[in-house]
């Protein structure tokens, strides 16, 4: 090919990303034609010259990862997908927002093949990021050998102006330098321009120097629509594995419109007269709408065949793999599926007897990660700074760190937020079950990343230990009030509560189980008794999310306590004093409102016989949210503002959390 | 003074910080010693040389802020007010973190004089700190004279590595660079310990190159136990007035124990045995405990009568002022007080008249605003990069930017969670209401700073707009489902989603009223009918709460429909249907839940009559919760799960979030 038509070639690849998003977007008169336009050279470079990926195979395990940070330039995302041939059929593109489209508003994970995640709250995308390219070294520091690296691949993501103001992105992007994720490659669509206009308005910084600050490898800025130029800057991102990589490629934003380089081009349809004028400007054909040359298709459409090859080519060395490391193979394997070994919980057996003494069902939750661990390799995880604590450390499986990639014990840093999206990243690349810990206050801190986790229905594992004013004298700050009824109220997350050391080890269990969904696990700072299970049911019940704990007698109750956590066995306390007094008392522990709500009618009835309506709940958090299951009639045993300095025995008491109180609010609604 | 006896009360200052500390840790059994050993100089140098306070009155306008970014190092701030003669007398520094003391294990704003803000989560600091220096800059601007700088004082912050690494930090600079807020200087306690151990296994990054790349002048590193050397720093910080500073101290921490340098000094108390080590090893009595040698008693006392006088002088200036500046001296001081000018809310009265067509409850927002803007000078803010959605530019009142300090409108950049944080310091500051805006599926980003506000009791006013499935398109990222509950869940924070215009203008009276915690305004991106107010009941009933806007006749209902926001119209149409069956029904609109929960019993039981349980509730966020009010034999009718990408009107069809079907549930509830 010669240079003239070479060049022609790459004008229309990048003419056609461009005026597919325009169209898509015109005919759903609906979403952002500034980035595509903008940055349609950096996902043409980045997909023709670069990405290692099978598009007949959107999960081959070692294909490049890429993530559009900026969710909002979904279209040139679809745009390469479709060129490069996904099962995405142009007729998706033309349903673009559309109810039950391929092709999202933002790009969602699950839903449209070659999305590697759901993107759209700014920052997200490149932490999540690191957390892919943390498990694409972690992988291979277990499981290449000398001459065949059966997992290394590079991490990509095209970052915008928004991304780079987030506190998000910092946090992942000085982890990432503290790590030397070499293989971690952002490329900055730096367009100078943003809703509320120039960027200077809010962004006088000086974004390369704070990526060198981090110990990133900085690259630019080059011309973002010379191709050949985005080209050598990112190879030479990739000749430095020792650094992450930025990108700087400089570009307009909405390029080719009259409004190109302006706010006016981001958020909104051009609208038809400026579809005409952009595409003519560009010497693109008007019509037909959704036009791809056929040297664009031809051209573009070459990634599916060099796919197959580059697949082949691994699942060859793969064989030779098995055939000289059967056990790594076979490991590494069941790793990628996300698989549990046969056996894996044979530890959790018994691990309580009955004559355990009360302790913290953080330290509870510690012994049985020890537990675990050996028996589930896949077990990566840390905390924000907080691991003695919160008891999350895996003792003698060694440290994940600056170019030691081998350990399983990261250490997120105080970057709760950063620590979150990483872990997703971790569990969205697969090979690995990541979990994350910190106090359940500052849960707050990692709200967006954890709804994503449920949005996406990806298996990650959260736990916040200091679950209550059980915390004492770190006061109100350091309180959790509202968290346990906010992160139940996520769609599609899991809350388990347990009320003790053996309902902690059942919380474990059901959380590796959970493949459809992030769960979090809420645990004491404080001790709490071990329930004794020959005069309770077992522990068992977690699974059903709330069960019959101990009642006075068979039958209908009179009333029922509920407790969660280590409110239970102020309930169980609760419970024995009053049928002391001759009420028939039912007592159940609900660890998880999530898992009780999945049971069917017959099993809810049964243990809340709807008839029913003495019912006490007991939880040292917020008591509004309790009337799904005490109704209006019930009475709610918990807090109604925020804690305070003191020891933990004393709060108790003076925010009447306690047996008495409980009792007394049942005596109260039975007797009236 | 010869330099020996001066360099032994320098010595022996910073010792009684220190074991001030160390002992009421002791006492308390719980505390963290590290810091208030290792930044003891830091704290003295601050107070004894710079800082601009008046201990006998801890609200002097003009006095400089200091923000202690670490709280877990209270003590080390409680030592400081106590010697320098603030109203904290050795008995409360005796009851450190015990129930009803002034010395809470977190220093908590309203409850300690001289506590200029609640500190404990990380990062919240030194962004707060931000805000403060935003509001001392505007008010200068628009007050200051010359000859006669009323409004002139710094804001000081110590922050940790725990700050740094936080996102909020990265946020906030950012923006404090940008803007040149050049009297903000922030002590860095630069100790390379954290609670997992060395920063190194987490935080390689060069901090001083990082707050450079931001547009800070970085001043250091010096040696932090080195009071000259501290002391020359920050003069060297206070000499650059167009930049904020950061002064890098390097520290050891718990300086003087046996475990100095290393995390395990952070977080519990030394022990009766180190604590008698530690003193001896800094030549210390070790008896008694909270000991105050008299030439330390003396000489930190002088810190009060230096306050009075210069506080008299400010006040001879203040006179001054008044004399040649009338109208300016009653403005600002009635801004310092907080009081809205007589009249200010005369605009609200008929904005929306009966004809108003149907619009967006953000564009009547915006029309509010742009309303109260001239009669109330205090409002200043902005968005996160999302005003032309927010429609919270207050047009024609100017930008506050780079070194430009008069304009009302804050661009915070894509920075939510800085952005609450710096509202917080706004209002914590006192002269200014500020408030924050952007979508409401990304109020996630802000939980931290929105509960700390709620906490410390302070005005600030949170606009989230785009609050439902009703965003369309964008799809479920931008779309919000649990944030209502959650934020509702907030202790102390009031949250109003007004069903129409007339409502959104009652929202805005209220919020401004509220000067005892921070209000939530929550407004559609969609248009919604302006309800028919000659046919309903007026919507100053916002201020109830929940107040009844239409019924089908006088007496106890059949039948309640409760509607919030964008749905209360849909329950008013479902309402009509009903009744024309020949259904006795109530149409209740509930904006607010915290204000209907503080009605009195009387008012509560009129609206919603405990024995009409035949109730249904319609709002389109998540359906958990609503139990509250619709009990156990209710109906919700809103979302039990994400959102979806498609135009607005047919998710509200795909999700059955219409007036039939909250007819259809109201009828199935009455008729069985």
């Amino acid at each position: 090919m010669d240079s003239n038509t070479r060049a022609k070639l790459v004008d229309d690849c990048v003419n056609t990303i461009r005026f597919l998003a325009v169209d898509a977007i015109q005919k759903a008169n609906s979403g952002h034609p500034g980035t595509p336009m903008g940055a349609a050279t950096l996902a043409y470079v980045l997909f023709d010259r670069f990405l290692k990926h099978n598009p007949a195979n959107p999960h081959w395990a070692d294909r490049d990862r890429f993530v559009l940070s900026p969710g909002h330039a979904s279209m040139m995302l679809y745009a390469m997908l479709h060129l490069t041939g996904y099962d995405l059929p142009l007729s998706e593109l033309k349903k673009f927002r559309q109810l039950g489209s391929r092709t999202p508003g933002h790009p969602e994970y699950g839903l449209t093949p070659g999305v590697e995640m759901t993107t759209g709250p700014l920052g997200q995308g490149i932490a999540h990021a690191v957390g892919m390219a943390v498990v694409e070294r972690w992988l291979a520091a277990h499981y290449n050998r000398p001459g065949n690296p059966i997992i290394d691949h590079f991490t990509y993501s095209i970052v915008s102006d928004g991304a780079m103001q987030e506190g998000i992105t910092s946090e992942a992007a000085s982890l990432a330098g503290t790590l030397g994720l070499g293989k971690l490659i952002a490329v900055y669509d730096d367009n100078h321009i943003q809703i509320e206009g120039s960027i200077d308005i809010t962004f006088r910084e000086n974004v390369a120097r704070r990526f060198r600050a981090y110990g990133w490898q900085v690259v630019g800025p080059v011309n973002g629509h010379d191709a050949d130029a985005v080209e050598a800057a990112i190879e030479e991102a990739r000749n430095d594995e020792m650094r992450p990589s930025l990108v700087i490629c400089e570009t307009v934003i909405g390029y080719g419109s009259r409004r190109g380089g302006t706010a006016r081009v981001h958020g909104e349809p051009l609208g038809e007269e400026e579809v005409q004028w952009a595409k003519e400007n560009l010497g693109w054909p008007t019509t037909p709408d959704f036009y791809v040359p056929d040297n664009v298709r031809e051209h573009m459409g070459l990634a599916l065949q060099r796919g197959q090859d580059q697949e082949e080519e691994w699942k060859n060395r793969l064989q030779a793999y098995r055939d000289d490391f059967p056990e790594d193979a076979a490991q590494l394997e069941a790793l990628l599926l996300g698989k549990l070994a046969r056996g894996w919980d044979i530890g959790l057996k018994d691990l309580f007897p009955p004559d355990t003494k009360s302790m913290a069902t953080r330290i509870a939750s510690g012994t049985v990660l020890r537990t675990l661990a050996p028996m589930v390799h896949a077990l990566i995880g840390g905390s924000a700074d907080l691991s003695p604590s919160t008891k999350t450390t895996i003792e003698g499986a060694g440290d994940f760190g600056w170019r030691q990639f081998i350990g399983h014990n990261l250490h997120f840093g105080v970057r709760e937020h950063a620590m979150g999206a990483i872990a997703n990243g971790m569990s969205l690349h697969g090979g690995v079950i990541p979990y994350t810990a910190t106090f359940l206050a500052f849960s707050d801190y990692m709200r967006p990343p954890m709804r994503l986790a449920a949005l996406m229905g990806i298996r990650v594992i959260y736990v916040f230990t200091h679950d209550s004013i059980g915390v004492g004298e770190d006061g109100p700050t350091h309180q959790p009030i509202e968290q346990l009824m906010n992160l139940r109220s996520i769609p599609n997350m899991t809350l388990i509560r347990p009320a003790d050391a053996t309902e902690t080890a059942e919380a474990w269990r059901l959380a590796l189980e959970n493949t459809t969904g992030p769960t979090v696990l809420v645990f004491t700072r404080q001790k709490v008794p071990v329930i004794d299970r020959e005069k309770c049911q077992p522990a068992e019940g977690v699974r059903h999310g709330a069960y019959l704990l101990w009642q006075s007698s068979a039958g209908e109750p009179e009333l029922i306590l509920i407790g969660t956590g280590s409110e239970t066995s102020l309930a169980l306390e609760a419970g024995q004093t009053l049928a002391g007094e001759g009420i028939a008392v039912r007592v159940v522990s609900m660890p998880s409102w999530e898992l009780f709500d999945r049971q069917d009618q017959a099993y809810r009835d049964e243990l809340l016989p709807p008839a029913v309506r003495a019912r006490v709940s007991v939880e040292a958090g917020s008591r509004i949210g309790w009337e799904r299951y005490i109704g209006l009639d019930g009475a709610a045993v918990g807090m109604n503002g925020f804690g305070a300095s003191a020891p933990a025995d004393e709060l108790f008491r003076h925010f009447k959390i306690t047996a008495e109180a409980v009792a007394d609010q049942g005596r109260a609604l039975v007797r009236g």
